[in-house]
């Protein structure tokens, strides 16, 4: 099953109308998301707003999603607690999900070293009935997991893989060439894709794929026929389109972005805001230079 | 019912054994506070390892607290969910807590801006049945919320204080000088106790007085007398102890320090570990030159 | 000698012409300020773009203050080496400086801490002419000095002082309470002047004092006389000021916060930019609001 | 001349008997690195401890290794002083330099943003008789430069490469992509010598380069015959070693290593502390397991 983990996957945004989740616009998202070469979709990244979600809107989204598609469903189940994040994962599986991605618990960020994170993924794997992705992503946590912890974690049979968010592929490198054989790294941002490929990553959990799913395929099998620099050409183009929907713009400007690419977006929910008029006009100037908008 | 925010209040730590919540051993603490000055308790501070709890522990804890005190009980069930932050408080309002403790919504960093925070408080501060307290508490969350914004909240009839955790008594009077009349300004650790109270604040919620509430106690009364001289060689005599139970050795410390003392501190829950034996020697140098163990 | 240490200090703004250090501004400058009841004067402190100065200007812009005041002089002297220190530091001494100010050096960040520090001080202490104030300011440096690490290096003979630019007063008071009689701590910036001497600082080296120098030497004589309330209504007032002089619109604003009060203040030297048009309007009204404008 | 820029630089470390610069350890040095195929030498790189060095002792340093080398010489004379990086620049390319390393100015950090470095750069490379390499480092700045701002600064006539020392070659394949045709992108640390050249740049200045100099070039020949997997099994071989040399031990660290591998290192100059005995052991076993020592 593992395989699956291979390919390009967008953490799915969560539609809100009037402020609550509208499971008929992700439904439409979907349909078009499945005529694309998307491996699976992902629930509860950190671009699904999972953090302003009730357990039972989760629960509910992945029984919505599981209707609507025999693709692999990894879910963002992980929080602080232990005991809550084996209860929301196993209640998601039953729900039917197939992996759960769990964020490094990150509150005491001065204790969350070495020992910590072994006593929360092991105990956590132990009792989830699903396989476990570790999620390493400091630019929302403030915390890191060293490469050595990795390391150690994947000799567990129950944690498989790792979705690394930061832009440092020589972590990559050195994670794929010491875990035990079989455990996979996932990038988790499009500026990585080409190097975290060539640095022995097998796939990418991508928020830019929710806008532009063609071009990070096209991206990865570009690499698999070893056509290295056409793929790093698209790659350059997607940058200032990733950064947008990412790091500059936020989750608004992902969303702002799926409504001009003919997917639904909306607002995110409160207290977030949405893209302010301004933001609006440099955003469509970046998808246009991209070529993604005429 | 607002004067009631003045004096000390210690955010409990939640006692566990066997790593499950031990209601027992805390009522037993609880007994030996009440003999104190103090003016209530905080359930579900950062130390009371409010993230590690599940939503029926913490109603739990609200009850058994509020069958042993009639002092004013202030309950932590801020989340990033605005949905969930509503429905806990109010489930922990009726169980018998008087305030809610509201941390800073924080997970998506860049955006948490005067705008969106003021959305979030608002929303709060409209939905729940008992009065919020705001909690700014930069080293745990990576945000601050910026004076004009208290300001700003100071305005809504349901927001009645804020419990500043940085150590910057600047902010304090700057705040204190320019909230609506009757806003209150809590000092959030035992270090700006004295600054804070000149500058306007009028009590504290400190780790410090689970471990030594007598001293917390005493600096204000000082201050009250305008025994400022007195208050501050206290207060000197308290930082190290009080960088020990925080910042240095973190919750583990704090409790190491409570089972010093003659509480029952135990271990913290996992994934954090115990405080290692080298720290505990160091813990009990710490207490001995403060005087507050032979 | 260190009493003189008491007071305020304002640490001047080098004015430039085409970009060229400007000594009949300063010496006009000087000229004004030598009406205030100051203690003196900083030259080259961080808002003095001392990193901008060749030491041929450094030199004579000490000779420059020298023959214009028998007031006391202190110059920033500090750098990562500790050879260039001393010579810079020695030289200045003999144009007429009176006290060092050697801000902590901090290329190595990882490095930095209480041996290094320790390295560091004992041997420019050891070999310059004048009596040397540590300074700590994170800000800018990036790294800070323990509190262990100045009470230690406060038995030198000749360390004398430390200027502290953190807004941290509980660093003051455990700093004050357990250094070497005689050692004394100023405070760095204007938002602290009133906790800080609450907590044991003697003055303060303000950057408010270029621009408002008389509520800074009223903050101060009012605390003397134990009108606290009147003293923190002036700090209070000037906080917004004192923000944008510093953090908010960087030496830049100062410089043309000392032109709107009848200073010379100009342009920052390049590569720094001038004040913009919108910020200054901001920065008018907000002078205007703390009535040092009309 | 800028051909040269392709092929690996180590970064010298600045060696010092009794605290003083010894050039005759240098010389030695040199003459085991002739006989490596490395494209030249940078002196007064960051781990050259610039910072603790004169102008004289930089100048001598020029002069000494011009008379022991014909290969390029690339020197770090940027300071945040514009005056002062031009006059040490032009003295260093008359004692023999090739090129100007020169450091993003970082001490007012809010000010450094796209318009100051524009600024300072083109002022400095105005005015320098020999090429300017820019050189991001935020590791040690605590700045970061742009990629719009360093792709601008590349239509500069004497500005003709970019030393970069984050460890993310996504903006290495961005600025690669759109800078002035002939700019060259530089790694500035072995982790990503192989994602780099990958992603666009052309050579590195290394700091592993000092101790392991073959497998630094041996990386760079196998990626041009397109053997890519051998390449990145010797860097992921050396990822350990360079991280000891650089985030772990530092300085220190990477002089200690130079001694184990028959160069002379000895001690940083002060305030620097030499290795610890325990450092000093587990460095010894990271040389080791990658089979740099027996």
């Amino acid at each position: 099953m593992t395989n699956l983990l291979k390919g390009i996957y967008p953490p799915l945004t969560t539609p809100f109308v009037d402020d609550e989740v509208a499971t008929d616009k992700l439904i439409g998202n979907i349909t078009k998301y499945e005529a694309k070469m998307l491996a699976g979709y992902v629930l509860f990244g950190s671009n699904g707003e999972s953090v302003f979600l009730t357990k039972e809107e989760k629960l509910q989204l992945v029984r919505v999603v599981r209707e609507h598609t025999k693709r692999t469903i990894i879910v963002g189940t992980g929080l602080d607690s232990i005991k809550e994040t084996i209860f929301l994962t196993n209640e998601a599986a039953e729900s039917g999900a197939n992996y759960a991605l769990i964020i490094s618990p990150s509150f005491f960020k001065n204790e969350m070293k070495h020992r910590t994170f072994l006593n929360y993924y092991v105990r956590v794997a132990d009792s989830v009935m699903i396989p476990v992705i570790i999620y390493n992503v400091p630019k929302f946590t403030n915390v890191n997991i060293e490469a050595e912890t990795i390391i150690e974690l994947s000799n567990h049979p129950n944690i498989i893989a790792l979705k690394e968010s930061t832009e440092n592929p020589a972590r990559i490198s050195e994670i794929s060439s010491n875990v035990k054989p079989g455990f996979k790294v996932i990038v988790g941002t499009a500026s990585i894709l080409y190097t975290g490929i060539l640095s022995g990553a097998v796939g990418g959990i991508l928020a830019l794929a929710n806008i532009a799913p063609d071009q990070c395929i096209q991206i990865l099998s570009l690499m698999r026929e070893s056509n290295f620099k056409k793929a790093l050409e698209i790659q350059n183009r997607m940058i200032p389109v990733n950064r947008a929907v990412t790091s500059k713009f936020g989750v608004a400007g992902l969303k702002a972005a799926m409504d001009l690419m003919g997917y639904f977006g909306g607002n995110p929910r409160m207290p977030l805001e949405p893209l302010s008029e301004a933001h609006l006009i440099e955003l469509k100037m970046i998808l246009k230079q991209a070529s993604l908008i005429e």
